[in-house]
């Protein structure tokens, strides 16, 4: 039988994950049978979600099993194909990531939509951290033209695609990130302000930054984040959740001094996962791809090369060592 | 000019308030000019809300000013009037209460609407509390037939309709109360589980309650109540978030070790008060008559005698002291 190296969970993680938790070695590639297809990787996500799938839990997401390779997001390129609807040398994204080479039915594999843009972007703005943003955005937290909006992690993935959905419809755009050279990156978004929340409260930053309070909260942090969010928050203000990395690895409970103002402000607070919104994608394709056309949403990667720096590249999310999207190149 | 006795803030609380916080004495009564009431209060009302009343911080009520008397609910009968719009001996409900008698514009004073009830009913299931719990159950989490709901402070004034209304709309209820006594109370309202969170962390007994989960929770009490609901929430659970009694009187910042639950089951917060629906208060009289009329709905009430009771009736409610809804009986 045929192998692929594959990031396999070697152990559950307790707080913060580290190297040990993660074994590269072969895993069986499964025979092409009829109707199934085999692609070779070429770019590979790592995103924060993944940590709690790391843990023995039920949560939205399977968790990873001991001993069992890991998985994610992906492009790829089909190599060899048993099935009328995938041709070789045909882009596809999919969830069989952390490995070199994956093989299955080929409706685990999804053509990419006639989209003119580089292949990783299906990773990023035209995929999971794009379709977060805007969901979450527009759906979840129901941000029109005019709100004020905060972001948090706004130099991220997810952030920064909420940071230009939010301008391109017309919003006031408040963001947080991590020193000033993210914060920078954060105004060149086109950001109307960014708080450095490594060089004070984030409560103040955003009291300041929001003297009048905000809107919409889009929350990707948790923590000191969403209770500055609770304090600045205007009457019927929407938070959406979508992440809290500040809480994904251990370390006390939460505390939350403003919470209290959920009753004052009558804060509507909701939590999601994009696929939630998957009947409605079409809608997120049409205006995705008019706004990377004109300029509207840019992109930026920061690149890891090779299989063997998946875990790395992984942990370095939870450093904030990323600018923009976090990927593997093969 | 004429007066009346009324309690008056003298001080505001740091934390827990102390009797020395409220002076009763004389406040002058305004001339009776046209269009004008003259009231004398028979039934007061004390709420937790009230705390945040006697902070100098801005909220969905005005703060009390210091040296001025204090405001709250009130039943009384019109012992005079120049307004053709009110006559002598009509009872009336209103917000000048923490006094004896009140005086001033017809329309500050509301004419009972034609349901035989005790008057000070006016003060509790067909007064703020039961809409309160009405509006929060019905409109703010979107409870139906067949939910599991689980209600904090369930023998307290506004938990006790939310018990008798869920039962009444045949959603599943389990209420939590401090102790045996209280929650034998909530079981005779119809609870099909009382949980009495002084003899066990809450977060355990509701998991025993809901080994399936709650669909909506009705929150009186945040903290560690709050933070059991999270973890306890099936997929697109509903909080009405109407009080947070346990974070009214300072304390640590309270602390949730389950709250990054809002994502993976998509758990749906919303503050509310009362008034915000005050347009469908018909709603509300149409279907509380009717579940007080076929007995579905009783209420209790403990009733504290003289205005002098007053300070030590609302501390009460933070000890605890109270079955149904606290009242001051002039």
């Amino acid at each position: 039988m045929a192998t692929t190296r594959a990031w396999h969970l070697s152990s559950r993680p307790v707080g913060l994950p580290t190297a040990d938790n993660f074994e590269l070695k072969e895993a069986p590639l499964p025979d092409l049978e009829e109707g199934m297809v085999r692609v070779r990787n070429e770019w590979l996500s790592v995103d924060p979600y993944m940590r709690s799938r790391m843990n023995d839990v039920k949560s939205y997401v399977p968790s990873f099993q001991l001993g069992e390779p890991m998985e994610g997001g992906a492009v790829g390129k089909v190599v060899e194909s048993r099935s009328p609807h995938l041709e070789e040398g045909e882009t596809v994204f999919h969830m069989l990531g952390w490995r070199e080479e994956a093989a299955g039915p080929a409706g685990q594999f999804n053509k990419v939509p006639p989209i003119p843009v580089e292949d990783h972007q299906w990773l990023g703005n035209l995929g999971l951290t794009g379709a977060t943003a805007y969901f979450g955005l527009l759906r979840v937290a129901q941000a029109k033209e005019g709100d004020t909006v905060f972001v948090s992690a706004a130099a991220g993935a997810v952030g920064s695609a909420a940071v230009q959905i939010a301008k391109a419809k017309g919003m006031t755009v408040i963001g947080s990130a991590g020193g000033e050279e993210k914060c920078a990156w954060v105004r060149e978004l086109g950001a109307d302000c960014a708080i450095d929340y490594k060089a004070q409260p984030v409560v103040k930053g955003l009291m300041e930054a929001a003297p009048k309070g905000i809107d919409v909260y889009f929350d990707n942090v948790g923590g000191e984040h969403l209770d500055a969010a609770f304090a600045a928050a205007r009457n019927n203000a929407r938070f959406a959740i979508c992440g809290m990395i500040d809480n994904y690895n251990a370390g006390p409970p939460p505390a939350f001094r403003y919470i209290m103002r959920v009753i004052a402000a009558r804060i509507a607070m909701k939590g999601f996962i994009y696929t939630d919104f998957l009947p409605e994608i079409g809608d997120f394709y049409r205006d995705m791809r008019g706004w990377i056309a004109s300029g509207q949403i840019k992109s930026r990667e920061t690149v890891r090369d090779g299989i063997e720096a998946m875990p790395e590249a992984f942990l370095d999310l939870f450093r904030g060592a990323n600018m923009g999207k976090m990927l593997v190149k093969l």
